[in-house]
């Protein structure tokens, strides 16, 4: 049995979605006949929405914070086709993985061997294979492991329904004389899939476990202290949103606990992924992934670079029949800024998400709109601001404080605020580690 | 009194130094008279050589792992003129810093008031300022300060003796049609000027102490125990080499316990910072930089942003007139990689300096190289090869393991290994930390 249909949906009415962010990732694990569920020609959005949220005089409690014309376009031929790039663009970055990363060992190889002799001669041969040496042996395990990560990253792309020999660089319409960039595999393509491996360590891997229970688990037991009057089979009513939903784990863990919840995930990269764990995945430690091969820096010894990991430590199964799973492909701004969104969550669970907007005022207008009147917002993260910087993109960057004071005068009731440090997808082992100092909070929309 | 002299001394048969490079900056405070110790048209080295490192015949000892043939060519009058390019594109970074940061800002403006008013109208008016809301207010405030760090900046490059009026981009000689990347102030340029910044408050404030308490007291600590039998007036005849000396202030801190010290450093941004701070500032807290403004990103609140550190913690005086202090200026491999300096060392000093290598073997062997027979060499640091990745560069990064290894095998007895958690330029109140994991030890060269 199949664990979760994935749907191809026109939805252009409500968000300007194109081909390939229309793959909208349905996940409903034993609801399978429960399609009539989803609008047809809508968007997926949970049973049962409270007449409340349907106010449409209630103007303040929705309409403010959102763009003048929620009411998007019907995408034109050129968008889709620029969409399918895209899309198509990821895939062939996860097919050329193994090709990209053993062009890169081999140019290590060559310099290596450009080093002179007698210095050379100064690490220590292999035991079992006299004639190399222990670096050697390295770069040869290194391309071994690769070619077993291009095997998980082929079952991605097959699981995908898309075509896993696909390598060929189509230029595309061509923008100001030059390749169109949604048709070219750029080294920071190349860099995503990577770091998708990294995050199946984080959300998919008991090696992961550490990093999931300093950023998951304040935000379960939030849940938990909210609706511990439900027990799990009565909670099915209850819409909690994740947006930034990555390799749909927060999501899966809110789910199991009976919420009813959509992932919602801009990244193909993610989206190809999550649709594999969540599909593909059927029984514990199935697969074997080398996430820490491709950075020779900051290692102490082969075995930290070399170290597979298991994925997943669960089979993504076990969701309460009570309660409905969905996951979303689209832009956070244009899949939920619309009027049909309006008062839709109960709950909104943003985890390392906010620091993705290019205008983190339109962020939390769609969040303020999104909730219900009494909705929850519950946020954890820190404020890497992904486009600071950026020549020619929009970047507004709100401290800390800044956030905080705009959505209070929102009309955001602020119940639990503090700061709580965790990392992202660190390799434990590394000489070098990345900790955050997140910021947490519970934010409730006031009631009607 | 100045403090310490600035040399430039064409000592092309000794290394591969060009113009610039040859800005070797001398300090020997209270030693201005002393120059008879160094030779005139020679490589500076430290007082009191042994003649056991004069000897020849130990081939073993020395030439071992040199490159084949160390006497390197006199420049061409075009090498020279090309790091005169480079020399000046320094000093049109620093010159341009305020320009630069300021359009920066400039853009952040442009796309808040690009925001919807509705939305920006939730951020909270400043008390004192009604028309202006707290971002802002910060967005002014950061552009004082950036103009308050371009006067010190501007100190830096007058205490060099150079002019810092120099704006223009000269394009030099055009490289397959393009403009000499010498000659082309990048943003990389800028973000080197930024980071010099940062490095003031790691070598020479106080917020740097507990930095340099994780990082250089283990070094201190290694020096003081391995010399207790002497006192401070009586080290002198001791030398210590610190490649990658950066603002200098480890170095410093040797030769104020009476080592004979001499700092060399690569990067001439460092070198003109390093230049100021050891001559220009005469007493503590003289001068007020501004090092976090010009990230938004993971910022609590505008005090933390806009935090002033002042500058020197000490006046980089008191050295004891025992001691002889020097910073040389030029690529390490180049300086110390000559025969002359075979055996010059008592004590190598390698502080977040081995993973600056293309070919760590070759730093390795210089290392061995520049050590007296019964020499110490001392390391501190993470492998964060800077050249990993780089495509037109070569880059061999050895692990932790094969490093150790490589260096017993060439006859460094290990006499200490530990592991020393640390951070480098880190901003205390940053909501993202790295930290270091770094390798320390303490390695002997046998004596003869």
């Amino acid at each position: 049995m199949q664990l979760v249909n994935i749907k191809v949906q026109q939805k252009a009415n409500l968000f300007l979605v194109l081909f390939a962010v229309l793959v909208a990732v349905y996940l409903h694990y034993q609801h399978q006949k429960s399609d009539q569920r989803h609008q047809p020609n809508g968007h997926a959005h949970p049973k049962n929405p409270t007449t409340a949220t349907l106010n449409n005089a209630n103007t303040n409690m929705f309409n403010n914070f959102l763009s003048p014309d929620p009411a998007l376009p019907v995408p034109s031929s050129s968008e889709i086709e620029a969409e399918e790039r895209v899309f198509n663009k990821s895939v062939r970055a996860f097919n050329k993985y193994a090709t990209h990363s053993l062009a890169a060992i081999a140019k290590k190889r060559k310099d290596y061997n450009s080093a002179r002799t007698n210095l050379r001669n100064l690490v220590p041969k292999t035991e079992l294979d006299s004639g190399k040496d222990v670096f050697e042996k390295r770069l040869e395990d290194v391309e071994s492991c690769i070619k077993r990560n291009q095997e998980v990253v082929r079952s991605m792309v097959v699981a995908m329904g898309a075509d896993p020999d696909s390598l060929d660089v189509p230029q595309g319409r061509r923008v100001a004389g030059r390749p169109n960039p949604d048709s070219v595999v750029m080294d920071g393509d190349m860099d995503k899939v990577r770091s998708t491996l990294r995050q199946f360590v984080r959300d998919w891997s008991a090696e992961g476990a550490a990093e999931r229970h300093d950023t998951y688990s304040p935000i379960m037991e939030t849940l938990e202290r909210i609706y511990s009057h439900l027990p799990i089979s009565e909670r099915g009513g209850i819409t909690v949103l994740v947006p930034g939903a990555g390799l749909g784990r927060l999501a899966f863990d809110i789910v199991r606990q009976g919420f009813t919840t959509q992932g919602n995930e801009f990244s193909f990269y993610m989206l190809i992924a999550s649709n594999f764990v969540l599909n593909s995945m059927k029984t514990p430690n199935s697969f074997t992934i080398y996430p820490w091969v491709h950075s020779f820096s900051n290692m102490q010894n082969a075995e930290h670079q070399l170290r597979s990991v298991q994925i997943p430590d669960i089979a993504p199964g076990g969701i309460p029949e009570t309660a409905d799973f969905s996951m979303v492909a689209g832009d956070f701004l244009e899949v939920y800024g619309g009027y049909k969104e309006r008062g839709a969550w109960d709950v909104l669970v943003s985890c390392y998400f906010i620091d993705t907007a290019k205008n983190i005022f339109e962020y939390l207008g769609v969040i303020w709109n999104a909730l219900k009147p009494g909705g929850v917002w519950i946020n954890h993260g820190p404020l890497l601001y992904h486009f600071e910087g950026m020549k020619n993109e929009m970047s507004i960057e709100l401290n800390l404080e800044e956030v905080k004071a705009v959505a209070k005068n929102m009309g955001f009731i602020f119940e639990e605020e503090r700061m709580i440090p965790s990392t992202y997808t660190s390799n434990e082992n590394s000489m070098l580690k990345y900790i955050y100092n997140c910021a947490f909070w519970v934010a409730r929309k006031p009631s009607l």
